[in-house]
């Protein structure tokens, strides 16, 4: 069996961008992953890509053929949609599909555009995540979720506001430079916990914000990239998916995301490693809390001392496990459907050395992208190597 | 390389369903296709399930896992989108998945929950299978598309609307007797003629219906079949994709399905066959003219033989080659996202002797399904043979 190596990467800029149609957006990022990995687009044997609230947003569904369109590419396409980990999953399948030699070259990634909905729309399109009708009708939103996880979580392991407020801190702070990012703009821990709050113990800086973007990615196989001259210095080793009750009243224990440990043990299963090999992390903090529980299902802290390793700098971009150097979905933005590709994109250019972070992880070789959907109902978990 | 056997199916009646949720249309589904394949649920390795317009029918992206709960599995589950050809797409990656290895029992299926919506709602979410931006907003509808492909074929080709209406009245006719079609009821020819137009050159009965329903195919590795002894009569010998462009006015040609092509020769070089070898077809007639261009791109008749094949009556039940001996989309229903498992569902009955028709083609050892989305910028081909 061959590996899919990492080729070409790319993001758009993530924030606002109500003037350009989604398509747009796919279109730059594949251009420029293309261009990236100096493939050509006639190599391409199939586009798969994730998006979530199309259909609403820009009352476009069956975005997979479009897209490949504005890529300017002729091959297959297929969309993925599980909620948040939509590119998760398409990047799964993607590496699956040239692991299994089914394919030489892909084109994986997706797209969001949330700027064309008022912000009550969005909310609104974001909580079809949860179960519409247990938990919508009764009034759940998505800061409600994990308001509850949190609080379930702080009343097992304990912990408080301010170790949440030091994660998004921690997140703002590693955006600044990162020039894809919506916000390049510091959040000290005071300001985090002053903010108003949304859902207690959640206040306005837990949340991630509403963005419009897309992300690209490369994939080829071994052979592909020996015989093309292709330069690919990362490979994804491990790929991992799971899944869950979708009502959180229907799940044992909140303060835990079973979706996302039986995705890690699969991807790292399959990569032939343990945690403990892991140099680096990328997580789907759409909540500060939801980065806690991720660093726990990755087995980066045991459980109950993610919380606790938040709160001592362990995770900051100087501390022993950096996690979300990118900013994260706080800082970077949550282009829902871009978000999976987007964390692979920064994965790659911390292990290649073209991230402005790659200095602080200069001796890393392996790296984790954790993606989840809804509550953690879907999760996707990747391992990335350096190529030996 | 091991193949995909089919050892369960099932469809819930087609039709109207305004008082059943979605999830218990797929989960009544699953739980026959289960039963029928006498796998237990502990063993299903993944649910790949194929949906539309679940965002605006019934508020509820994210259906996924949602419809593992409801199928009773607690795996990894994925939605698959490319409009009408949703669950083609979720059971090709179910047949690769397994045929790579990667998986041992996967459920695989769809489901479309349509009568949530008035008329006019279904209309305008149908639309989104097409390009929002460049055909929608110009005034384009479905029919509209579909009435240009047919007058683009008759201009080229010849034929006229009688040699559709015998479409309409043949697929009327081999519902009769599918308890699970929408319709049982027979058109005659004249009828057809006769009926109010909706986009000349195509009336009414030239349009299939608005259809709730589900479907679920288990597809299990022969390994898995062999050491369990599970009965798999029929296995999945080829599965091929295609794509073109989104827009019509973006094609060269309007009396051919390019996509089709592609994914016909795909899975006929998949399972190692010719259109010749084929003895029965499941294609997608969401129009009648789709029918015609759906046998061609099949290759079961030459470019512009398709029309005058439907004329003599060759595509009949007592034809040389039967097409829809369901009744197809026109009479036994559209579930949109439940479609291209609706036709695997349909074949494996064929080809097992379990159909009302399976007397009509008791020698056929090859059988093709045809599954398209929008105006054919996806499509989806997989080959059926009888195990041997």
């Amino acid at each position: 069996m061959t590996q899919a190596s990492v080729a070409g990467v790319a993001l758009t800029q993530f924030g606002s961008h109500p003037d350009r149609p989604g398509r747009d957006l796919f279109g730059e990022a594949a251009e420029v992953a293309l261009a990236d990995a100096g493939v050509p687009r006639a190599d391409v044997d199939t586009l798969k890509y994730g998006n979530f609230m199309g259909a609403i947003a820009e009352r476009q569904s069956h975005q997979a053929p479009l897209m490949a369109e504005a890529a300017g590419l002729t091959c297959p396409a297929t969309r993925y949609e599980d909620a948040c980990a939509s590119a998760g999953v398409a990047l799964r399948e993607a590496v699956l599909a040239v692991s299994n030699g089914r394919a030489d070259v892909i084109v994986a990634g997706g797209m969001e555009h949330m700027s064309s909905l008022d912000t009550a729309a969005v909310t609104e399109g974001l909580a079809m995540a949860a179960d519409e009708l247990h938990e919508i009708r009764a009034g759940m939103t998505f800061p409600g979720a994990y308001a509850l996880m949190a609080r379930a979580y702080f009343e097992t392991h304990g912990g408080e506001r301010r170790d949440l407020a030091a994660i998004a801190s921690k997140n703002h702070e590693n955006a600044l430079d990162n020039e894809y990012a919506q916000f390049h703009r510091r959040v000290s821990v005071d300001e985090a916990l002053e903010a108003p709050p949304i859902a207690e113990p959640l206040h306005l800086y837990d949340a991630c914000p509403i963005t419009d973007g897309a992300s690209a990615v490369v994939f080829v196989s071994e052979s592909y990239a020996e015989s093309h001259d292709v330069t690919a210095p990362v490979v994804v080793s491990g790929s991992g998916q799971g899944g869950d009750r979708m009502a959180l009243a229907d799940r044992e224990y909140l303060a835990r995301t079973p979706a996302a440990d039986a995705a890690a043990a699969e991807a790292y299963a399959d990569a032939d490693i343990s945690a403990a090999a892991v140099d680096v992390a990328e997580v789907h903090d759409c909540f500060t809390i939801a980065e806690v529980l991720a660093t726990e299902s990755l087995g980066l802290f045991d459980p109950g001392e993610g919380i606790d390793a938040a709160r001592r700098g362990v995770t900051t971009a100087d501390g022993q496990m950096p996690v979300n150097l990118s900013g994260g979905l706080k800082a970077k933005g949550h282009p829902v459907g871009a978000t999976g590709g987007s964390q692979v994109v920064e994965m790659t250019r911390l292990l290649r050395g073209d991230h402005p972070h790659s200095d602080a992880v200069s001796d890393a070789t392996v790296g984790v992208t954790h993606n989840a959907g809804g509550s953690v109902a879907s999760a996707v978990v990747h391992v990335l190597e350096v190529a030996q």
